[in-house]
C-alpha cells in the first residue's frame, strides 16, 4: 500500500463493504462483478472502483472480484488481522451492553475490563468481568497493554477520565460521551453522538414532510 | 429556505454546530465570528460559511452571526421547533441506555413505549414505560402517533420487524442492527452500526502505527 492520505469518508465506507463480503462468503460466492456489488449495496460501481483504488484496485475487473481475497484484504487494511485488547469506562447500561457484544470478539477486539465510579457497581460482572473502581484504571491498562478504551459515561466526567487516559499511553478512545475530546495527536478518537445521529433522522423527516407537502400543492395546481 | 437537494455531508455536520452554539449560548455569548467558530470547533472558516451558505448564509459575516439567532435556526432546520414521539423496540442494555437518556427529551423526542419478544422482560419498566410484548406494536404505533421506532434488536429479527414497522406506517427507524434495511423511499432510516465505527477506530489505530514506523525508518536513515 503505498503512503498516500485516504479519505476518512473512504475508510467509513470500507467496514460495510466487509460485511457485505463477509455474508458473500458465508453464501459460498466466489466471485462478484462490480456492477452486482453496486446493485447488492446499492452504491454506483462507479464509486466501489474509485473507492478500491485507493488500495490498488484489488485485481481484474473483467473477471469480478474474488470475494475471499477482497474480504480478507479489507479486513487487513481495516487492522482486523490483529488483536485489540479494550476496557469500557462507564458501567451503566450502554456499557453494559457494548460489554455484552459477543461480535466485537469475533472481529479481533477482546473485552478485558471494565470500571465506574459508582462503588455500588463495583464488583458487579458484565461477560464474566468484574467491574473495577476508577482508581485502577491507569495500572491495569498498562500492565495488560489495552489499546482502546471505551467511554460510556456522561459528558461531564469523560474530559477529566479522557486526560488520565492519555497519560497511560493508550492508542485509542472510542467515544459514548456527548463531547468533543482534545486528545494528542497519535491517539485515534472515533465518536458516537448518538443525539446527533437522532437529529440528522429528525432533519430527514422535516425534510420529507416539506417536499411531500410542496408535491401535493403542485398537483393540486 | 430553497428547495435545492443540501449533501447528507453538511446535514451531519449540523448537529454538531447546533451543540457547539448551543454551549456558547448557556455560557452568555451573544456573537461569534466564523474564524472563532472554526478555531473552537477545529473545521476551517471556509467550511463553515460553505455549509451555512446551503440555509442563506444566516447574516452578516462583518459582525460575526448572533449566536441564539443561528442555534435557534439550525434547530429549526434539523426539525428540533417539533415533538417526535418514539418507541424503543428491544428491552435489552441497548434499549435500556436508549430509554435513559433524558437528553433525547431536551430534544423534542420522547420516549412512548417500549416492546420485547421475550416474556420475562414484558412488564419491566424503563423510565416509568412499561416493556409490551411485541404483538401489540400495531396497535400502540398507531393509536398513539408515533414517528420514529428505535431498533435495539439483533440482526436477524430486525429484517422482519422492520417490515411490521413499514405497514404501520411509522415515519423514521434508528437501526441499531448491523444490518442494511430495504424500506419504501419516505420512511427515513438512520443507522448506528457500531462494529463498523470500531472497525474505522482500528483502522486508524494501524494507519498510525504504521506511519510512526515509516517516520521512525526515515529518522534512522
Amino acid at each position: 500500500m503505498d503512503e498516500k492520505e485516504i479519505s476518512q469518508a473512504v475508510i467509513g465506507r470500507l467496514p460495510r463493504y466487509f460485511r457485505y463480503l463477509g455474508e458473500l462468503k458465508d453464501e459460498g460466492v466466489e466471485r462478484i462483478s462490480s456492477q452486482d456489488l453496486s446493485a447488492l449495496m446499492k452504491v454506483t460501481a462507479s464509486q466501489i472502483r474509485q473507492d478500491f483504488n485507493n488500495f490498488g484496485g484489488f485485481g481484474q475487473q473483467g473477471y469480478g472480484y474474488n470475494v475471499e481475497y477482497l474480504y480478507d484484504e479489507i479486513g487487513k487494511i481495516l487492522g482486523l488481522d490483529r488483536r485489540h485488547k479494550f476496557v469500557i469506562i462507564g458501567a451503566g447500561n450502554l456499557g453494559r451492553a457494548l460489554g455484552n457484544y459477543t461480535n466485537f470478539e469475533r472481529r479481533g477486539f477482546i473485552f478485558r475490563g471494565m470500571f465506574d465510579s459508582n462503588p455500588e457497581l463495583v464488583g458487579s460482572q458484565v461477560r464474566g468481568i468484574g467491574v473495577m473502581p476508577m482508581e485502577e484504571l491507569e495500572r491495569f491498562i498498562q500492565e495488560n497493554d489495552i489499546d482502546i478504551a471505551v467511554l460510556a459515561i456522561p459528558k461531564a466526567s469523560a474530559v477529566p477520565v479522557a486526560e488520565r487516559l492519555v497519560k497511560t499511553g493508550i492508542r485509542a478512545i472510542w467515544n459514548f460521551a456527548h463531547v468533543d475530546l482534545n486528545v494528542p495527536e497519535g491517539i485515534q478518537v472515533e465518536n458516537v453522538h448518538l443525539s446527533d445521529s437522532l437529529m440528522k433522522l429528525s432533519y430527514n423527516i422535516s425534510r420529507y414532510q416539506m417536499e411531500d407537502r410542496h408535491l401535493g400543492e403542485q398537483k393540486r395546481d
